[in-house]
């Protein structure tokens, strides 16, 4: 028997993008978000919805681009702190010992020490309540070399990405190979 | 050192929600979708990308409801059937062997067997390119009590959801609990 329950976010996974940005004084940026996910495979586009007090709202409204970066579950406490810190208070890639480095025609920081970087430009924003959505359209994928398979595909054995489980705020590794998708075509017999 | 590779959607992970729909002849119907999200809190709203092709799209286009239902490892098959086969030619309820309940207010069936349902009405659609988005204020969430903790939180480690990963196209387990989230403050010392 299914209850209805309060009106949350009880689905998992959620990823964690760590979204980088620049602000007014050129500072790079960088926050974790974890509402957001792929909205279109062309175009490539993904969604991240952030918050107006947050200090990356403002950046993505001037500088329209921002980066997707996923960190390994090594980079765990780095990624999480850019979620509880402001950088309106703190340059969170110094404090997180992480490196900023610019795309060449994007105006948003990438972060060098996590294995899967998107470099997006915002094609959309929509007001959707406590949340803003900012669309961006994937400019490029760069991902660290060590952590490409040997036809040149992201391994997420090497990369070891993690999740967010919003109904207990905690975050869970990514577990064992279940099945191939798209391959069942039949359940009765 | 990073290189670019094709402009994909290489990280990881991606939901896999099995998206509720009554066609025009008010045959129910479920489509697993990965290109999704939460994009919202407040109120609360996820997002679903759909092609024009499925059958998912003028469902949704006629109704402006959909029902996001989150399938439990256990269920892997009956979801992964639901991304393969086509409900033009036919019911993937009843081969899925899936129970199709109707929400009192909001025409979309959810899947009684599945231990997650969101209820959601249409509130944007957006045209990206060969996706179109559907933004979904959330009107109701459904989860089986067998699921919950003993706060009435549904419980990961019993609901067992599982992961898509679109660079080598398989489903994931959700794996052990690494950190709790927002906890990290201060990194050097």
């Amino acid at each position: 028997m299914k209850k209805s329950v309060e009106k949350k976010s009880y689905f998992c996974p959620h990823p964690v993008f760590v979204v980088g940005t620049y602000d007014e004084h050129e500072n790079p940026n960088i926050m974790a978000v974890s509402w957001g996910g792929m909205v279109c495979s062309d175009p490539p586009c993904v969604s991240i919805s952030v918050r107006k007090v947050r200090h990356t709202y403002p950046n993505l409204m001037a500088n329209m681009a921002f980066t997707v970066n996923i960190p390994s579950k090594h980079q765990i406490k780095e990624a999480d702190l850019t979620g509880v810190a402001s950088g309106k208070r703190m340059n969170k890639f110094d404090e997180a010992g992480l490196t900023p480095k610019k795309y060449k025609d994007i105006h948003a920081p990438y972060v060098e020490e996590f294995p899967v970087s998107m470099i997006c430009k915002v094609v959309n924003i929509i007001e959707l309540g406590v949340h803003i959505m900012f669309i961006g359209e994937v400019i490029d994928v760069l991902v660290d070399e060590s952590m490409l398979d040997e036809n040149g595909i992201p391994d997420i054995s090497k990369i070891e990405p993690f999740a967010f489980n919003s109904a207990d705020r905690h975050y869970y590794a990514i577990g064992e190979k279940l099945m191939e998708a798209y391959t069942v075509k039949k359940i009765k017999n």
